[in-house]
């Protein structure tokens, strides 16, 4: 039993920008020469999220416009008066989805739907520097 | 410390369907000989998620009612002219709920509030033959 | 490798109460001993939330806000015929956004964003006492 420590790096192209990542875990757990486990993937930060989704052009719109009823663009947010942001709905979305999900591995294949992708959301205001924690354990 | 897997198999019987899925967990645990670890549950597919909540006739209409606000049925949704499919909001809903939680086990028993149980919800239109990944890490 | 348990216990002040635990992860890791691995915090429990924030005045306003958008207090919920209950709202909520975390540690350090916090969010109507169970799996 052990533990694998990767990091994967991107810049995002802003607000709901969706990024997969799941060959990039799948590498991972390759690299790591791990059979069976979990991988805990994990954004450092409080405006992306990780989740998973069907990886097609609908999606990525029909998500945001979801998202945009619980937290709309439109409305004040307390935080702007706290730091002078415009990013309020960024991170009260990204509360509400969290920052990271743990995702099975047996026998060296990372367990996922045949259309269940792994993605990151870019949930701030603006293109951003991400930075992905990849934690496997296992054996 | 050891890695166990368990797949549970069932039915479910349409949208909103939740499944009780803690008695199956136990029995996985007690299976596993583990005595401390965590239990990543994880649905491999993008239509239904896994939660908690205190499961009685109530909170299975409540949480669906809440779930419409966000991804309402009468709107339509990009997903549709991608597939000619009907479940942009399943896949909506999936996604901000998340496909699986990790749980702890402690003394060979599964850590949970009296009232809190495990569940699947399928949120996909229509039944589905389902899947659950159990992967147990512990020692 | 190894598995180290730990609870913390706090009363929250009443709904909406955002608690900081990220001092008390820490604190664990460096108990545990442990260099690297992950850290399971869960409730037990089926009305309150842990995810991660950036811990403000202003966003804690605005999350809870937002999620009253989702499960208002002025509806009735079928959670109270059941049980002559208030929370029907609280139980929605929790459920929506999951019973806990995992949270990758590396050289002994926790890891996440400067300004990422861990918390517990109260989503009851009242004060409660509140137990949170912190699982570390690693080496």
């Amino acid at each position: 039993m052990t533990v694998y420590h990767k990091e994967i790096s991107f810049r995002s192209k802003g607000e709901n920008h969706i990024v997969g990542i799941t060959d990039e875990i799948q590498e991972t757990i390759d690299e790591s020469k791990m059979e069976n486990g979990i991988v805990c993937a994990f954004v450092p930060g409080s405006t992306g999220t990780i989740t998973t989704i069907e990886y097609e052009p609908g999606l990525q719109k029909d998500l945001p416009d979801a998202l945009e009823k619980i937290a709309p663009r439109s409305i004040e947010y307390a935080h702007h008066q706290t730091w002078h942001d415009d990013n309020g709905r960024s991170h009260v979305k990204a509360s509400i989805m969290g920052p990271g999900i743990s995702i099975p591995f047996q026998n060296k294949q990372l367990i996922h739907g045949t259309w269940q992708q792994i993605v990151f959301i870019e949930l701030d205001t603006r293109p951003r520097n991400r930075r992905i924690i990849l934690q496997l354990i296992g054996e």
